[in-house]
């Protein structure tokens, strides 16, 4: 298959039927050496990047739609971690030749994905080899306002967003290779249609003192956040909300939720989320009064 | 290896000992959920993502040095390409279990070019899986002055950044994988060492109206800038600058040069690059006066 061919059917994909297709601060989209934008003044950028291979990141006999969505909507996790408003992404797609169909059905679950985030895709790059797809993801917020790792304070609650452990638990229960677009059981949605809230973002900026997504374990992440910030934390096990299905260690040490941790010194944040400990003194976890080795997906 | 440790040994090599490590620019650098910087105010940003595969984009075998500068390098490409002031690029590896000491002499290939263009990394990926580098690289210029490939005007000149056919002629007549970094021939230098001149984008902001780099093949890219303009292209075989030892076919139809073609209506720009034709009414390319087909590297 020609290569400007499919590059044409996957942006096809991306058109936004409701017409949001050129906001103002598009200045060039797909098409040239390189894409213009322009971020609203007074306000910064944040930026990520993050790979996803076949079987080390998703099933790769899964349906493409499926991975599309996930991979689209786990980049943008890290956004929402951030507090940024996510506003466009590059999509560089490796595969073998044969694969256009797959790559145009993946593209689609991305456009889902992109479209229910409000991103445009606004350039990418193909190439022939085995199937990997990187995303680079964008969005911004008010200068000062974006929440890091560093800055938790000793006695704010720990907070997460929604329950943890169902992707975990689906990884390990069901075959996730199998699962059907549109007919997804509750816990296969814990996989494959993670829903970082990016709905938070305006009040995680106002209220939160540190953020993370919650995409490699609990305790994985939340001890980078209390590394960074050079705390410690304190963690109520019988209050960590589990995702129907999933135990306590699913919660823990699963990885691929997507949810995000942070930490809070306010009343009204503590309510958006749920509070499962508080910010101590010191470094390391611990659960219900006793030291835990953070434990979680390693990539090596 | 553990992936925290080899993360930090890529950062430490692109610890810039010039101590321009912290642009005001730059919010957060590698380590969070994302990066974030804000661009000058008045200014656009120039965005642009690439994946090289190895035996694919480059010589699996050869020494990562230098696989690592000249990947870089092809990326910022497309940053001059533009006329964008070049200014972070964000980097996804993939690599087998093993390779760590690779990607750390990828890392410092790589670091290198980054500090010859002034590139900050700001952050990265790091995947299990079969070697490939995703770079997406970023950079700026004053609003509206950006370089896109639509643009070019009945009349002007085409003009390319520098000699043409030195990497193809390279790729076709040397074993690359046995180059030694330190030890290139000129011919080596052409493939492995690519320059994308920066330094005219000042000027191309000012006083060109259309631009591509020449990563696929002049011809190609050519074609791409005069469908995008709407205009076709007469080109002078004589005119056409070539790199030593290569020949015209070289020229024309060899990809991986990285030099730039633009077009311009102006003098004091025509003399900033050879001038190897003109811009002219209809469609498609002509070389001394015969149509010839646009050939290049597809990767399909």
């Amino acid at each position: 298959m020609d290569e400007f061919a499919l590059i044409k059917r996957i942006l096809a994909e991306f058109r936004d039927p409701s017409g949001d297709g050129h906001p103002a601060w598009l200045g060039l989209g797909p098409g040239d050496d390189a894409a213009v934008t322009t971020p609203p003044p007074g306000h910064e950028l944040a930026s990520s990047i993050d790979s996803f291979l076949a079987d080390v990141h998703f099933p790769g006999q899964a349906a493409p739609e499926l991975i599309g969505y996930r991979c689209m909507m786990a980049s943008l996790s890290d956004l929402a971690a951030m507090a940024a408003t996510p506003a466009w992404a590059l999509a560089a797609l490796c595969l073998p030749e044969g694969r256009e169909e797959w790559a145009v059905r993946l593209s689609r679950g991305m456009a889902e994905a992109a479209r229910a985030a409000r991103v445009q895709l606004v350039g990418g790059n193909l190439a022939a080899g085995p199937v990997a797809l990187t995303l680079s993801v964008h969005g911004w917020a008010p200068s000062g306002s974006l929440l890091a790792r560093k800055g938790a304070r000793l006695g704010d609650a720990i907070c997460v967003s929604g329950p943890l452990g169902g992707a975990a638990r689906a990884l390990k229960s069901l075959d996730l290779a199998n699962s059907i677009p549109g007919q997804l059981s509750d816990l296969e949605r814990c996989y494959w249609r993670p829903q970082p809230p990016f709905e938070l973002s305006a009040e995680l900026r106002r209220h939160a003192n540190a953020g993370i997504d919650v995409s490699d374990g609990l305790l994985q992440d939340l001890n980078h956040l209390c590394m960074a910030s050079g705390v410690g934390a304190q963690l109520h096990g019988g209050a960590i909300p589990l995702a129907p299905g999933a135990n306590l260690e699913d919660a823990l040490s699963g990885s691929d939720d997507y949810a995000l941790a942070f930490t809070t010194g306010k009343g009204a944040l503590r309510r958006r989320g749920v509070v499962i400990g508080e910010i101590v003194a010191g470094k390391g976890l611990q659960l219900d009064g006793k030291p835990i080795d953070p434990e979680g997906f390693q990539h090596f």
